[in-house]
C-alpha cells in the first residue's frame, strides 16, 4: 500500500465538520409509525413574537429532511462501518429473499479477491441478498398484491411532515393563511398521504419507491407526481480528477442541502471500491448508469461492449445496493441517423456509447433486444428503471425533434414490458429546452409512458450562460416541475465547463430545492406553502434569526446578512441595511398599522392576540375620517 | 475639505480596470443610420471550425450591447468630464426646448451654491433644458405627431442587432437553423424593427423610450413588449454604507453585464452629488424614486412630506436628467385598510411612505391628487413615468390579493390621465408570487393598464430561500417576461438581507439576461436563437475559447474551465474534464458519425463543407446495412 492509497483511505473514514454540524435552532425528530417504525425529520425552533402585548410563542415548523443521521448529533457516525441497516429486518421479515454468499457477478468476486484494492475496500460488507428463485422482490410487486410494506408507510409518513397532526396548530400560527389554490395539471396532491395511497400510485407505476434490497440503509423515498417533486444530485469522479474520499463527502454535503437521490456517475478509477463506500453510508437512494462501467471494463472501446460484461456489470452493482440503474434501451439503430442534423448530435454518454455499439455492429442495441432479461435481474433485486433518455436535445435548436420524441415512444413501450414483470420505472427528460417547449415535452411523456415518474436534467431554457446553467437550468425545471415532472436531476454552475467543487455542488443543489419547492406551491402542495409564510411573517417580525433559520441555507442567508451588518445588535433591529432606519417599508408598515388602529388596537399582533380582527378595527377608524374627509368636500372617492 | 472626503472625489474620478476592458475576441462597431446615426454593438470574432477538409470560418457574432463607451479602447473616458452628448444636437435640432440660465428647482439651487459639497460637486455640469412655455417635448408627443425621431431611428437599428444585414451570412453558418416558432401570448415580433413600427409603438402607448431631454449622453432603448426584453439594475447608497465612487463605478459594472437601465435608489447622505455624477457618466436611462429624496428633506418623517416638497424634488431631479420616475400615486387612502391582513403588510417603501402620510393626514395620497400637474412636469423634460406599485406583495401569502389589484386599476386610470398628456408610461408589478399566479398579473395589467409596458421586480416565486433570491425571482422573471412584461428588475443574491456588492450585482444582472433571453426565445424573437446556435455549435466542434467568448460572462465561463484543466492545450482538447478522453459523448458523436458516413463522408463537418447532406449520406449508409441485419432475421425492426 502506497503512502498516497493510505492517505485515501484515511480520508475516507473522516467527514468534515462542515457536512455533520446541525442546522441551527433545529433538532431531529422521529414520527412514529405502526411496528417501531420511526421517520426522521427536522424541527425548527422560533422565536416568540415582541408585541406590547408580551411575548407571543411561534409554533415550531416540521419540514422534510434528507440529510439522514448525519445532522443529529446523538447519531455515530463511522463510515467505515456504514450506516445501520434500517430496513433489514423488513426485508428479512418478508422472507422472499435470501442471503448468498458471495457476489454472484464475475467482476464483483474478482474485486473482492484483489489485493491490490483491499485497502480502498469498504470492510463491513455484508453477503449481497437476491429473491429467491422465481420471486419477484419489487415494491411494485407488491404493491399489486395488495401489500402495503414498512416502505410505504415511512413515505406516506414523510411525505405529510406532520401536517396532518400540526394543522391547528399551523392555523393557529398563520402559517396556512391564504394557502393558494394550484394549477395541478392533472396531479392529483391528497390532503393526507396514506400509506393506501403510497401503495395504490405505485401499483399504478405513477410512483416509484427506489429500494434496492442491498440497500437497507435506505431511508425510503417516493418519486410520483403526486407527491412532492424531488430532486437528484450527481457526484461521481472521473478520469481526471476526484478520489473516494471527497466522493463520500460530496454523498453527504449533498443530502445535507436537500438531494433526495444521489448518482453516483464514477467514471475513473476504482469504480466499484467507491460505490460500495458510498451506498453503505447513503440514507437516500444511489442511481448509477452500468454502461459508464461495462466501457471502462472494456478499455474504453464501445464497440467490444457485449450483453455478458452488461448482464455481469447490471449484477456486481444490484448485488452492492444500486437502487436505480439508467439504462439507454431506447437508442434505436434506425433514430441514429434523426440525430446527423442536429446542432449538438447526441450528447448522453450512455447514448452516445450505445449508438456507436449499434453502428459498429449494424445492430439493434443489446439494452433493447435484452430488455426482459434486463427486468429478470431487476426483479430479484428492485432495482428501479430510469430508462435514459440517450437522444436528448443538448442545445436549444435540437429541443423536440423527431429523434428525441421517436426515443420517448420505446421508452413508452419498454415501460410496459418491465410493468409486465412488476419492475419499478422512471422515464429520463431533457436537457435543453426553450420555455415554450416545455410543456410539449411534459404532454408527450405523460402519453407515451403511460404516466410513469419522469426524471428530467433541468430543462435548460438558453444556451447561452456557460458558468450560470444552475440557473437557466431552474427556470426550466421549475416549470417542468409545476406541469408534473417528478424528480429534478441538478445542474451545477460548472456544467459544460468543469467538474463541480463543494460549493458548486451546494449552489446546484440549493437551486433545484428552490424550483422543486415552486413547483410544489405552484401545484398547490397542501403543506408546502406553511415555511414561506412562517418565514415571512419571520421577516416582517424583524425576528432576523428566525428568518435564516427557516432558509434552505441558513448559513449563506446569515453570511450575508453578517457582510453589511456584522454586529450582534442588527440581528435585533427593526431595520436592516438595504433601507436603513427611515426607509423600512416594514417599519413603517407596523406605524401604519398603529396610526390606523384606534381604540387600543395599538399593533397588528396586539389586535390579532386579543382575538380582534385587525382588519376591521383599521376599517372602522378610518370610516370615522373618511366621513370627516368626505364633508370637507375631497372628491378623490367620487372616481369609483 | 477633510482628507476623507478628498479621497471620496478622487475615487469617484476614477474606475478600475476590470469594469474597463473590453470583453474577449469582441469589437465595438457602429451601424450607421441616416444623418450620420452611430449605433454601438459588439461584435464577437469566432476561431474555424478544423475538420478534415481544412479550415472553415465561422461567422462573427454581433450582440445588443449595453456598455456603452466603458468597453471601446478607443474611447477616452474622464468621469470628471462626463460622456459626450451624443443626443446634445437631436435635442437642439428640434427647437421646442431652451437652455435655463440654473436649476429652477430650490433644492437644485440650494445644492449649487453649497460651499461645503463644492468638492463633491460633478464639475462640468452644462445649464438644464426645458421645453418652451406651452409645449411638450415628449417622445410619445412626436411619435403622435407622426414624428420619426433619431431617438426612433436609434432603438431600430439597435434593436435588429444587424439580424436584417447579416441574415443570408448567419443562415450559411447555421446559426439559424431550426429557429424555433415562438409562443408570444398577443405580442407582434416583427422580422425587421423599423423606425415607423418603432414610432407607432410609442405613439400606441406599447413601448416607451426614456429620454430626458437633460440626458444627453444616453444611447437610447425601448421598453415595450414587441422588442427585446429589458432588465434594470439597482444602485444606490443607503443611509448606512457606500458612497459616490462606489455607486458610479457599480453603474459601469452594471452595464457592462447587461443592465439596460440603472436605477438610482440612493437613500444616504448627498443624493444630489451622487445622482449627477451617475447621470453624467451613464448611457444608459436612469430611474429614480424621488419620494426618497423628498422624505430625507423632512428629516424621515413622512407625515411631514408636501407636495410643495414634492414638486421641488421633481423638478431638481428632471433637470439632472433623471429618464424615469417611480411615482406611487395609485396607493389610495380606501385601499390601505386591505393590506391590514396580510402576512407582511406593505413592502414597497414609496407604497409605506405614502401610507404612512395617507393616514397620519387623513388624506387622499397627493401623488394622485396631483397627478395632473405631475403630468406637466414630466412632459416639460420627457420623464417617463413608472407608476409604482406601492401595494405589491410581499409574500407567497399575499400575492395577488384585492389591495394589489385595486391599486393596479387605479394605475390604469391614471395611464390614461398620462396619456392624455403624452406623457410615456410604464407600470410597475410585483414582487412575490407563485407560479400559478404569475400569468394572472400579466393578464390583469395588460387589461386594466391599455398595454402599457410593464415592469416587474422578479417575481420571486418562493420565500424560502433568501441569499439565493436572484434565482427564486429569475424563475417568475423569465416566465413573465414570456407572457409579455418588458422589462424586468433584477433582484441579487443579497435581496433582503444586505447591499450588494460588486459580485452581488454581477450575480443578479446575469441571472436576469438569462431570464429575459429565455423570454425572448420563447416569445419566438426572430434573432434571439443566433447566440444560442453559434455557442451550441462552438461547443459540439470543442472551439474552447468561443464557448467561453459567446457566453453572457466570458470570464466566468473560462475560470470555470480552468479550474478544473487549467493547461492551455486544454482548451484545445476534444474532451472536457466532466468525462475525460474515453467519456465524451460529442467526441463519440463525432466517432458515431464516422462510422455511419460511408463513401469518405468522414466526418459531418467534411460532408458539410462540401456541400453533401450528412443525414442523408448516414442514411445511405444504414440502409445497406440495415438490410444485411434484416437478412440475417433480426426482428427489431419488424416493431415499429
Amino acid at each position: 500500500m502506497s503512502a498516497v492509497e493510505k492517505d485515501i483511505f484515511r480520508k475516507a473514514a473522516i467527514l468534515s465538520d462542515e457536512v455533520r454540524k446541525p442546522f441551527p435552532n433545529s433538532r431531529k425528530i422521529f414520527v412514529a409509525g405502526s411496528d417501531g417504525l420511526r421517520v426522521p425529520m427536522r424541527e425548527i425552533s422560533l422565536t416568540p413574537t415582541r408585541s406590547r402585548a408580551g411575548l407571543e410563542a411561534n409554533a415550531p415548523v416540521t419540514v422534510y429532511d434528507t440529510s439522514g443521521p448525519y445532522t443529529d448529533p446523538e447519531a455515530h457516525i463511522d463510515l467505515t462501518r456504514g450506516l445501520p441497516a434500517l430496513r433489514a429486518p423488513w426485508i428479512e421479515a418478508r422472507g422472499d429473499s435470501e442471503s448468498l454468499k458471495g457476489p454472484s457477478s464475475i467482476h464483483g468476486r474478482i474485486r473482492a479477491a484483489d489485493g491490490v484494492t483491499a485497502h480502498l475496500r469498504f470492510a463491513h460488507t455484508r453477503p449481497p441478498r437476491r429473491a429467491k428463485a422465481g420471486v419477484n422482490v419489487t415494491q411494485m410487486h407488491y404493491a399489486r398484491r395488495g401489500i402495503i410494506t414498512p416502505e410505504m408507510e415511512f413515505v406516506a409518513v414523510r411525505e405529510n411532515a406532520r401536517l396532518d397532526e400540526l394543522r391547528e396548530e399551523y392555523e393557529r400560527a398563520g402559517y396556512l393563511k391564504r394557502r393558494h389554490r394550484g394549477q395541478a395539471f392533472g396531479a392529483h396532491l391528497p390532503e393526507v398521504v396514506t400509506p393506501e395511497f403510497v401503495r395504490q400510485e405505485v401499483a399504478s407505476g405513477r410512483a416509484i419507491i427506489p429500494a434496492n434490497i442491498n440497500h437497507p440503509e435506505l431511508e425510503p423515498m417516493i418519486i410520483g407526481r403526486n407527491f412532492r417533486v424531488k430532486i437528484n444530485a450527481n457526484i461521481g469522479n472521473s478520469a481526471v480528477t476526484s478520489g473516494i474520499a471527497e466522493e463520500v463527502e460530496k454523498m453527504v454535503w449533498a443530502i445535507r442541502w436537500g438531494a433526495d437521490t444521489v448518482m453516483d456517475l464514477s467514471t475513473g478509477k476504482h469504480i466499484h471500491e467507491t460505490r460500495e463506500w458510498i451506498i453503505r453510508n447513503a440514507p437516500v437512494p444511489i442511481g448509477t448508469v452500468p454502461i459508464y462501467q461495462a466501457l471502462e471494463k472494456v478499455g474504453g472501446r464501445a464497440e467490444e461492449l457485449t450483453w455478458e460484461i452488461f448482464r455481469d456489470t447490471l449484477i456486481e452493482q444490484a448485488e452492492q445496493g444500486v437502487d436505480y440503474f439508467t439504462i439507454h434501451a431506447g437508442v434505436l439503430l434506425r433514430y441514429i441517423p434523426l440525430t446527423a442534423n442536429r446542432v449538438t448530435g447526441i450528447v448522453s454518454r450512455g447514448g452516445s456509447i450505445m449508438a456507436k455499439w449499434c453502428l459498429a455492429h449494424h445492430k439493434e442495441n443489446f439494452l433493447y433486444t435484452h430488455f426482459e432479461e434486463i427486468c429478470e435481474i431487476m426483479k430479484a433485486y428492485d432495482v428501479s428503471f430510469s430508462l435514459g433518455d440517450g437522444l436528448r436535445p443538448g442545445c436549444i435548436a435540437d429541443a423536440n425533434d423527431e429523434a428525441q420524441f421517436a426515443e420517448l415512444k420505446t421508452l413508452g413501450e419498454l415501460t410496459q414490458i418491465a410493468w409486465k414483470h412488476d419492475v419499478q420505472v422512471m422515464i429520463e427528460g431533457p436537457g435543453h429546452v426553450p420555455m415554450q417547449l416545455i410543456q410539449a415535452n411534459m404532454d408527450e411523456q405523460l402519453r407515451h409512458c403511460f404516466e410513469a415518474p419522469f426524471y428530467t436534467l433541468g430543462p435548460l431554457t438558453t444556451d447561452i450562460a456557460p458558468g450560470y446553467d444552475h440557473i437557466t437550468s431552474a427556470i426550466g425545471a421549475a416549470q417542468i416541475g409545476w406541469y408534473g415532472t417528478a424528480m429534478l436531476c441538478y445542474v451545477t454552475p460548472k456544467e459544460h465547463l468543469g467538474l463541480p467543487d463543494k460549493e458548486d455542488v451546494r449552489q446546484g443543489i440549493v437551486a433545484y430545492k428552490i424550483a422543486a419547492h415552486a413547483a410544489d406551491l405552484a401545484k398547490g402542495h397542501p403543506g408546502a406553502q406553511v415555511r414561506d409564510n412562517a418565514l415571512s411573517k419571520a421577516r416582517f417580525e424583524f425576528r432576523w434569526e428566525d428568518q435564516f433559520n427557516l432558509s434552505l441555507d441558513p448559513e449563506r442567508a446569515r453570511s450575508f446578512h453578517d457582510q453589511t451588518l456584522p454586529q450582534e445588535g442588527a440581528k435585533l433591529a427593526h431595520f436592516c441595511s438595504m433601507c436603513g432606519p427611515h426607509f423600512c417599508s416594514m417599519k413603517i408598515t407596523e406605524d401604519v398599522r398603529r396610526l390606523a388602529g384606534h381604540a387600543g388596537a395599538d399593533t397588528h399582533d396586539a389586535a390579532t392576540s386579543r382575538g380582534g380582527d385587525p382588519s376591521a378595527l383599521i376599517e372602522q377608524g378610518l370610516a370615522e375620517k373618511a366621513e370627516q374627509f368626505r364633508q370637507q368636500g375631497a372628491e378623490v372617492y367620487q372616481r369609483r
